[in-house]
């Protein structure tokens, strides 16, 4: 019975392609022609929230201090963030920023940085956000343990970003890393940048609990000190609009794509 | 016998539609599981180029001075901005934009003003662009036929600006247009404002072909100026970084979309 039903499903298989396959060129290109169509996603507009329209509002810097992902995007943004796109998204970034960096001539003072932030930039918590408390940002942020996990010192690089710090630090530029997070977290980050490829760098700076600056203003400072300090930052790289906005922001800034959270 | 087909056609759908539904809910979930993705795109790499990669490095401002959209995402562009993506996109900042604009308290002196752009702002030149000299920005630019094209001041309205303007106007917040666009073409501007809906507007600044700034240097001094008047920047929106990047960018900015052209 089930070979008599394949062999049926194999003939009106076979004579569908083929009458399919005797419609002409042309006719096939006025079934979908690229000019006037209207329509996307099969013809049919999403109800709702756009999930890709929302994620390059957030991406452009054109929806702001959010806080959460659209509950309807959760599945959207888990999709991205675990497939192709996020890691490809991430590649190209580093592509540009690896071709600019060859592009400067560095002196031999020792004094040219490159300000790399931590979360989503140095390191990926894709294994910490994609656990179904946190639900890729589309349940509240917690502090506790999101700080238990980064405790561990476990967490993975950032393929494309490790790659960025390789090509620097061949150049002769130097990295400084600048985080939002805690103080209190110092010994296990520096395990885990060893651990993970990011064996040298010139600074490290943390920010205390305590500390009530917005990041922007926190990072525009530090990044002030090094300056002053006599360091060239000659670029920037982060996923935080935060990161990369403010003073002394660099002779270049790169923005690393996360629709997962938004720091202010 | 074209009749007998058909029902064996269907009968084979029948069995095949059947057999898959009485696969239980958990194995449906296995076959396709959220976590463990490592695959996009069907599961094969894209090769050469990711143009939605390239895409969202062109929006973020990762990749600058470019001169042409890649050939081989020409298409992926044409579809893109033919499509509903560009229109939905365009509308969330659209929405973000007119949410803001809600919060302000507007005094009453008539001094509030959002700039705009017009080119792929208050306008869209999808129908030039569209063409197949230009080929969504995949052949090189050429002004003399752009030109043209703006001189029949027969250019259609980008609805979301469109929709943004309206409610500004509503709000008691004056337009002020500032555009690269030859002054030579003043006129024929003014008439298809007017004729898409931009009814009025406080001011509208051009570009004399023999200024050689560069479009973020002729728009942050022109919005100088307007500081210099006592006119207040609530807003500020365009398809270009240069639009809303530089000096008195106004209190809040907006970047529309726009993966055809780069303006420095």
């Amino acid at each position: 019975m089930a070979i008599a039903f394949l062999f049926l499903y194999f003939l009106a298989f076979a004579a569908a392609t083929t009458s399919h396959a005797s419609i002409p060129l042309e006719d096939l290109k006025t079934i979908h022609p690229l000019r006037p169509t209207a329509t996307a996603t099969a013809g049919h507009p999403l109800p709702g929230i756009d999930c890709l329209s929302w994620r390059l509002a957030v991406e452009t810097d054109n929806i702001k201090n959010w806080d959460l992902v659209p509950a309807t995007c959760e599945n959207y943004v888990g999709h991205y963030m675990l497939g192709m796109q996020y890691r490809h998204d991430c590649d190209v970034v580093a592509d540009v920023a690896i071709k600019f960096a060859k592009t400067l001539r560095i002196p031999k003072d020792g004094r040219s940085i490159w300000v790399f932030d931590i979360d989503e930039t140095a390191f990926s918590n894709l294994p910490y956000y994609a656990g179904p408390d946190v639900a890729f940002g589309a349940k509240p942020y917690n502090a506790t343990s999101f700080d238990e996990y980064a405790a561990t010192a476990n967490v993975p690089a950032l393929p494309a970003s490790l790659r960025l710090y390789q090509n620097l630090v061949k150049l002769g530029i130097k990295a400084v890393f600048i985080t939002g997070s805690s103080t209190s977290l110092e010994k296990a980050r520096i395990i885990n940048l060893k651990r993970v490829g990011y064996y040298t760098w010139e600074k490290l700076v943390l920010k205390d609990s305590s500390d009530k600056r917005t990041s922007l203003v926190f990072k525009s400072e530090e990044r002030t000190k090094l300056v002053a300090q006599g360091y060239r930052i000659v670029g920037n790289i982060g996923d935080q609009w935060s990161d990369i906005l403010g003073n002394n922001t660099g002779s270049r800034t790169f923005k690393l794509p996360d629709p997962m959270y938004y720091v202010a």
